[in-house]
């Protein structure tokens, strides 16, 4: 398309939009449009238990070393099970916090809920992975159990039911990779870019870029408060022994 | 907090905002933030070579029924290896497209770039993902070639560098799991809310939820142009025989 | 930055990332990336009573031509007033619509509550802005009479506050200028890409792009049901007599 | 709809998905979604010529005292018209930057291209916004000039073109009101949130909400570079003799 073109189709009054450019697409260099830097740096991936290598490991089942006790710190009272690399949480030992705090990353967590079925809803297999402490992604065994949908495995709970329940049944390992991104406060506090969070479950996608409205709350509205841009993330104990295994972060 | 400490706060001129409601929170029902409809449908998940439940599966290996040549129709080109499940470029053949439409979707695709080195840069292992024929997701060698950042395995090419290089060796398998977001035309033909892409490369975030730009170009500018809500997705033949296995897509 | 200088930087082993290219800047073509076409409409911008060029006046004063009652339609039972151009709400007499639907678009309304004070917080000049029957941006008097922030003038009624309070007290003509995009559903229903609003009130930014979380309600929270893509704009009775005037609305 | 009824529809194998609650909603408290903290910060509105009462008031026409020359500092250069509280471009006399850095804003400015046309082009009454010294919102004469679309006036130059010509003719003041977010910068520099920029140009909308490519960049593609989160915003000097009035900035 060339301007004397565009001038021709503006002369006869044509309605419908001309799309296109002042210059011959074929005249031009390719080159122009390549950009060489920032080389991206180079990441060696993982595979199903190792995580990429520019992630930060969590929990590799070697001990609670990045872990401490959430809220008041010390040590952590959940049970490590050193045979199978995983955690299991201890009903009544609270729930636990990274060491390090984070803002924007990409997390791979790996759960699994007690084959033994007990409780039903809520009550049966609930954990979950709160980000900065604050903004949470529920786990939860409603595989055959039924709970509000805004309350199962996959839903930022109490906001986002999952797009889809691609739950695996009691006593199987299941994965979230998931994408969360801070929220951004401006002045007097007021939050200008609300947290995001986009998650695969066991591959499939569950939640796509949605906007947390807030902290997470069992009752009531969710409401932002302002807070640092790096927080602990944490496990949930829920009074279930959910287990976990192969954690890791990347920090985007 | 309730209403007699706002007003108590600001009767004081205290200037840090107070975040709070005017009811209890403990008081309130959990019930009434609980959602339970619509239920999400159930998706059985897949694994390693399985696509979930709800996925239309583009290729298994069994053969092209859901694949045409690009543009023209007609009979794919490209070499059926049943022994293993794939397929491979065949250069000169042309790229291919699927019969069916789509929009938004989350796409899973597994390619191989060939283990025997051959050409530099754009010239080794390159091939690409062309969401509606028309947004791309690069596929190249770049592991040990060096190219281009806008240009290499996971670009939005000529768009968007990956955020990191998470690429693997020529003949390994790799994965991409892609969250393609179609864009929106209103009035006159005019984009008012672009495609968006965001990409997993083997496990790794690559691409974060990023506006494109417009259709791929070679050369020059890219341009919205009004198009279809649907339109077939694309691989790329571009002279190397590259492999593919494993595609499957789940409309969102 | 030229290919060299990156190839040195790398050799080094710098580890702050270089950002550049591998042509030189200088020497390209500013034609390149000069885009032509599309050339945007030509709108003829109004003034503080007159509306641009390509907008849709749903009211200018003149009568109720582009109204109806809402919900069930009939003549608008609203009162009137040709001599400022304006009408006001009549308590009892209902919502009104727009005969014509709407889905993207950009909309200037002006609105005056009373300058007889009658009642306090949500009865005090109540009413609203309602795009597509269903996404509500709050008109109320809460220029000096309390009432919840995410129910003041200005509100995403019940799910997002204003950023500031920007009101005019009563009896004045104030102005809201708001971009309304339309939720996208996608497949089962789901919501893929929320509603979203910007507003400003009397020229100061009170909704910064704020993603929607469904239909607006006054008990219980609000959840997304699929619909249409255009739906008439309604205007809220709410037995308050509030006066609108100068209403145009331009798609997007 | 409550869990009966959806139980009942699930029995009977109802494809359609139902949307509800567990709860009825006529039985909620309203007041359980009012939220009355934080209070909005109270801003007084302004009009044609005054700014809101939290608005940093960048000229008013009694001087230059929030400017000096970009770049290098010093005393501006362009001439102060106190008669009409303008100020012009002078060419040679470089562009002119706030004393203060800002991130996050709503903009408030006015500006008129000269009434005697002298030029073609991108030669005719050339100036920009250029936030953070960095982004620019194109300031130009192309109310009869032809020129590439995106570079005509409303532009982000070289980037995106308006979405309608909203501009009024020479000699004639118009306004920009414009809400720019600061990009966000990751791990090793990388942009994991771009810049983005919504505005009306007199009154009617001509960027949504669009994604910034990188800088500003006469020749040759954008790309971003890290910097800091807050930076002088500028106003250009481009050889033509615009002039600028009642310029305010809220900070977000």
């Amino acid at each position: 398309m060339n301007k004397l073109l565009i001038s021709l189709a503006l002369s006869l009054m044509v309605s419908i939009p001309v799309f296109g450019q002042d210059w011959d697409r074929e005249e031009q260099d390719p080159v122009a449009t390549e950009l060489w830097a920032p080389v991206p740096p180079k990441v060696t991936p993982g595979d199903a238990m190792a995580p990429p290598s520019d992630a930060i490991i969590l929990f590799d089942g070697s001990g609670f070393s990045q872990w401490e006790k959430a809220g008041e710190g010390g040590a952590v009272g959940w049970t490590l099970n050193e045979d199978e690399g995983s955690m299991t949480v201890v009903p009544g030992a609270g729930s636990i916090a990274t060491k390090q705090s984070f803002g924007n990353v990409q997390l791979h967590v790996e759960f699994r809920t007690p084959s033994e079925l007990e409780g039903e809803g809520q009550g049966r297999g609930n954990s979950g992975i709160i980000f900065m402490g604050l903004y949470e992604l529920q786990v939860l065994d409603s595989y055959s159990s039924t709970t509000y949908s805004n309350g199962q495995a996959g839903a930022v709970y109490k906001q986002y039911a999952p797009l889809v329940n691609a739950t695996k049944g009691p006593g199987e390992w299941q994965v979230y990779d998931i994408i969360f991104m801070a929220p951004v406060f401006g002045e007097n506090g007021r939050m200008i870019r609300p947290a995001t969070i986009t998650a695969l479950h066991n591959g499939v996608l569950i939640q796509n870029n949605v906007a947390i409205l807030g902290p997470v709350e069992y009752r009531g509205q969710a409401l932002y408060t302002p807070h640092a841009e790096r927080l602990p993330l944490q496990l949930q104990e829920h009074s279930n022994p959910v287990s976990y295994r192969n954690i890791w972060v990347r920090e985007l």
